[in-house]
C-alpha cells in the first residue's frame, strides 16, 4: 500500500498546523472521517470542499483539483496486516453471515449500500477502558426484480 | 462457505416456529446479531443460555453441548462473493486508512477490539428509504510498550 | 463450484417439459435473466412467484419455500474459467477503467447499482453472426457526504 | 494498479481544454466509451485516429505513435477494489451462470465475442434516480468442432 | 481437479472395449481431441454425435442426454501440477509475449479465437526421440471500433 | 508485467528500421518467433546470432552481451488479462486433460518438452476470416523409472 | 518487502556506533524487541523514546518525528519466504489448533491479545547446542456477550 | 479445515471422561501441549505414549497405531480466520522482522528451529486480566557453510 | 490434499506385511523412492510391475490396472505446510536462483529434466547427528533454437 | 524478483575477470552454489570470507560488509515461472509425498534440515546427453517431544 503524495503532503501540513480531524470537521462542516477518506483520495470533494480544506491546512490552491478527482479506491492489500484494519476484516470475517442473517430477516434481501453511506466514530469514555464506538448507516437497496 | 448442520437445523426450527431474531432477543436477554452468531457457530454460549434457546425453538438437549463449544471462526471465502457481505469487506478497502487515522488520532496506538465487542443492528425508517443502522463499540486496545 | 440440487432438479423438470427460459418468461411476467438466477439459488423468489414456477415445472409445493430464502450469492471460482462467463471478466479488466472515467463523467462520483439494476439478453440477427445483446440498467448511486 | 504516463498526459490535456468524452465522440466519429478505452491505452487506434485525438485534445503529433501501438491490456487487480469497477465483477460472480444458461438456450454453445464488441453507456433519466444503461453488443461465436 | 463420473464410466468402457482415440476419430468422423474434450465434459455433442460415441463404447443411451449439455469448463486448478499439462502453462509464460507480438504484427489488434478453434496431436517419429506436434488454428478475430 | 528496457529499445529500433519478425527471419536464418523471443529476453542468442540481430537493427556492439545471458524466464501474471494471451491460458484449461489423455495413448507416460521444443505462426488465408496457426513441436520426454 | 528509509538510517548509524539492541536496551529502559519493532516501523515511540534513541544513535533530531508516527503494520509477504521468519509461521500451521484447544481449556472462549503483548528473546545456552527462548505474554480477552 | 475423525472421537472421549489437557499431562508426563498436537494429529507418539492416551480416554487399543503415523502436518488456511489462531499469524507479520533482527545478532546467520522445539502454555494470574504466557524453546540452527 | 483410496489400501497393506520401501526395493528391483512415488500414484508402472508390487503386498489382482494409469501428477497445495516437504520449497526458493546461475554456466541454456530423473535418498550416518542424503540426477536439456 | 545491486555488480565483475564459478570455489576453498547464494545474497559471508571473493573480483572492500550481512532470504514468486527453477518446484509437487513416506520410514517423524544443509552441482557425462547431478544432505531433525 502506497500512501499518494497528495495525501502525505496534507497530512503533514496538518501535522504543522496541530489541527485534528474535528478540528477539520469544525471549520469544513463536514465530519472527520469523511473529511480523512478525502485526504486519504478515497473520496471526492466539491471545488468548494477543496479550496475550504487546502485552505484551512495553509497550502495553496494548486491542490484544489486533485481532491475534486474521482480517486480509483480502495486501499488494499487483500486480507490487511495492519492490526487496526485488520480487526474490520475480522469483523466481516466472524460476523458477517449473522448480520446477513438478521439484515435479511429486518428488510427482506438486498444489502446495506457502502455508497448512499457515512461512517462515524465517537470515543466513548469508559472506566474500564475507553471504548470506540462506529457507527455506519446504510442505505437499505432491495434487490429489484425485473 | 458451508453452513454447519447444527445452523442449518436450528434456523430451520426457528422458520417453523415463526420466530425472528428479535424475538429471540427478548426471549434470551441477548443481542439479535450475538444470537444470530451463535447459531451459525460464531459465538459459543453457556450451558444455560444454550438451553434457553434450544428449547425456544423446541428442540431437545441434545444440541446444547455444540453450542457451548468454542468454534473455529471465521466463515470464509478471502473475498467475500456475497453482496451484503461484500459491502462491509468494500468498508475496510474504502475507509480502512481514513478509519485508522482517525481513532489513533482520538486514542493513540492501538485498535479497537474485535473480542471486547458488539454489534447492533437497527433499522432506521426513512421516508428516502430505510436505512440499515450498524452500530459497533469495541474497546480501545493500547499498544503495549515493554 | 458446485451447481445446488434445487438448481438440478429445476433445470431437469424444466428440460423434461420442453420449456425454455424464454417460456417461462411469459409464464410469469417475470424477465427470463431473473427467473435463471432464482433458479441457480442468486436471487429470491416471492412466495407466489415461486409457486408459479414450481408450478410451470410440474413440481409440487415442498420446493417453493426455498426459493424464497435470501442466497449467499456468487458462484466462484474467484477467475472464472468458464469461457462464456470469463469475457465478462475480461470485459471487467479491459473496459473497467473507461466505463469509470465516461460514467463518472455523466453522473459525477458513485457507482451503477448492482442490487437496483436489470439485466436482459436478447439476440440480434445478423448476416455476418448473430450477436448476443447484454442490455443492464442500474441506478447511478452517488456517493453521499457526510 | 498504474495509470501510464500517456494517459495522465491525455486526460490532463482533455481537462484543460474542458473536453468531456461526448465531445470526443462527436468530433472523432466514435463511442466515446471506445476513445477512453484508447486512453487507457486498452485499445489501439489507427494513425488518423490517434492524429484526430491529440488534435483534438491540443497536443502535438510526437503522441500519436503510442495510441497506434498494440498494448498488453487487463488493468488488474484480480478482484478490483474501486467499487463502481467492482459492481462489474459481482455482475459477473451473480449473474454469470444465469447468463450462461441463457445465452445457450437462445444460441446453443459457444460465446458472447468480447473482441467483435461494441460498449456503450447511456444516461437514463429517472424521477427516481437516473440510471446507468450499459449496452453490450458482441457477437455469437458457436464453438467449432472438428 | 475431480473428473465427472460420466468421463470416468466413458473411459472405463472404452478401456474395456479396447479403444483408442484414434479408433473413435474413425468412428465417428471427429477429430480425437475434439472426442476427448467431450469425454472430459468440455465440448458439447449433438445427440447423434452423442448417440454414435455411447453405441461404439457399447453403453445404453442414458448417457446421451448429459453429454449433449453444455458443460462448465476449465479443469482447474489455477496453475496446474501436473507436468504435462503444466508445459503448455509454461509455454504461454515464456512465448506468451513474443506470440503476441508476431502475430499483431501479422494481423493487427485483435486475438487468435479459441473458440473457432481446432487443436490437432500428431506423432512425428524422430531418431532423436518421437516428437509431439500439436497444430492449433483459430479464427483471427479483429478488435472492432464503435 | 513490466517490459525490460532492452527489448524496448530493440523494439524501437526495430520500428524505426521498418522491419518485421518475417525480415528478422530472413536475415539471421532462425524462426521469427524464436527472435521475438530473444527480443522479450525469453531465450538466449549465441554471441554471433547477438551480433546479427543488433546489427540489423542498427544498434552497437554494447547490447550484444545482455542477449547472450541466460534470463529468468516467464513474463507474469500467473493468470494473463491480456485476451491474446489468455486465450492460450484458456485452451490449457478446456484442453488440458483432453490433450493429456491422447498424448499419453499416443506416446505412453511423459510429457510434450517446452526446452525441445519450437513454436511456429502461420497466416491462413481464409474467406471467412484468416486463421492463426501456431504449430508447437516438443520431444515426447518418457518418464524415466529407476 | 521493502525495508523504510528510516529503517535502513537507524540500522546504519546501529552499526557504526557498534551499538547491539541490548545496548540500546540499557541505555533506553525498553525491551529490545520493542526496540527493535520501533526500528522497522511496527511500534511506535514517545517523543522522549524517539529522541532517547536518535540521540543514542548519534543522529540529529530532525528523525524523531517519524518514529513518534502510528505506521501501518505488518510486513508481508502473506506466507513469508524467510526461513527464520517463516518458522513462526509453521509453528501456527502446526501448532495453532492445539494452542487454541489448550487456551481455550485454560481461559474460555477468547483470544491471546497481541496488541497488550510483550514478547523477549533469550538465549539459552546448551552444550548440544544453544537455544532460542521466546516469551510472549498477552492479555487473555474473553468474548464480551452482548 | 476439516478435523479429522481420530481427533473428533479422542475429544469426544476427552470431554466424557471430563478431563482436561493438564490432566492429561499427569497421567502421561508430557507436556499438554504436545498431547494436543498428538490429538489433532500434528504429532506422532510412541506405540506406549499411544496406549497410555487412549487408555486414559478410555478408548480400546484400536486406535493406537493411527496416532503412531507420521501425520502430514499444517492446518490451513493459508491466513488463518480464527481470531486465537489469526494473532499468532499477526504476531509474524508484525514482529518478524523485529524478531529476525534480534536473534541474529544474539546468534549469528541461522533459524530456530520448530522441530527440535518445545511450546508451553501458562496461565498468568493478574489483577488487571489474566494473560496468556506462551513460551517457545527452539534450538538454534547455524547455516552451514560449505 | 486427500490421499487415493488405493495408496491407502497399498500403504496398509504394506504394513499389514511390515514391509519396508527399502524391502520393496529388493523384491521389484526398482528404487523405493519411484515405487513410493508409484504408490502414491505420481508415477505409473508396467502391468508386470504392477503385479509384481500387488503380489508383494499380498493384494489380488485387481488393483493391477490402476497403478498402469498415467495420474494427474502434483499433490498441492500450492506452499505446503507440512514442515519435511516445506524443507524442499525452501529450498526451491532460497537457492533457486544459485543453482540457475551455477547450472547455465556448467551446461550453457537449458534446465534439469524432471522426466528423464532419477531421485534417491539415503542415510548417512553421523556421530553428530544422521543426514538425509538426497540424490538427484536429470538429463540436462538445451534449449533448442529453430 | 529483482536481483540487488550488489548481486548484478558481483556478477558482472565475475564475467568481466572471466572467472567461472568453478574457479571460485578454487580461489575461496568454498562451493561453488554457496559462493553463489553469497552473491545472490542468500547466504551471509564471514568477513575473511567477503574480502576474498570481493578480491577475487577485483573490486575494492567497500562491498565486504554488505556481504557479512544475514540476508531476507527467498527470491520468490510463489510458483516460479522461470523453467529452470520450476522444475525443482515440480519434484516438489510431485515427488513431495514419496519423499516424505521415505525418509519418515528411515529416519522416524523429522525433517531434513534446510539450514544444516550442502547442495552440490555436479556435471554427469553421458553419451545419451549430460545430466546435471543435485547432492542434497541435510542433517536429520526428529521432531523433540516434550
Amino acid at each position: 500500500m502506497s500512501i499518494p503524495e497528495i495525501t502525505q503532503k496534507l497530512l503533514a501540513a496538518k501535522k504543522d498546523k496541530g489541527l485534528s480531524f474535528t478540528d477539520l470537521e469544525k471549520i469544513l462542516g463536514r465530519d472527520e472521517v469523511w473529511i480523512a477518506a478525502v485526504i486519504y483520495r478515497q473520496a471526492s470533494a466539491s471545488e468548494e470542499e477543496a479550496k475550504q480544506l487546502v485552505e484551512a491546512l495553509g497550502l495553496d490552491e494548486s491542490d484544489v483539483e486533485e481532491l475534486t478527482e474521482y480517486p480509483v479506491k480502495g486501499l488494499g492489500p487483500i486480507v490487511p496486516t495492519d492490526p487496526l484494519i485488520y480487526r474490520f476484516y475480522e469483523i466481516m470475517q466472524v460476523y458477517g453471515m449473522p448480520m446477513k442473517a438478521v439484515i435479511h430477516e429486518k428488510f427482506g434481501d438486498g444489502i446495506m449500500s457502502a455508497i448512499d453511506f457515512t461512517l462515524d466514530i465517537e470515543k466513548e469514555e469508559d472506566p474500564k477502558g475507553d471504548r470506540v464506538k462506529v457507527i455506519m448507516s446504510g442505505k437499505f437497496l432491495p434487490y429489484k426484480k425485473w
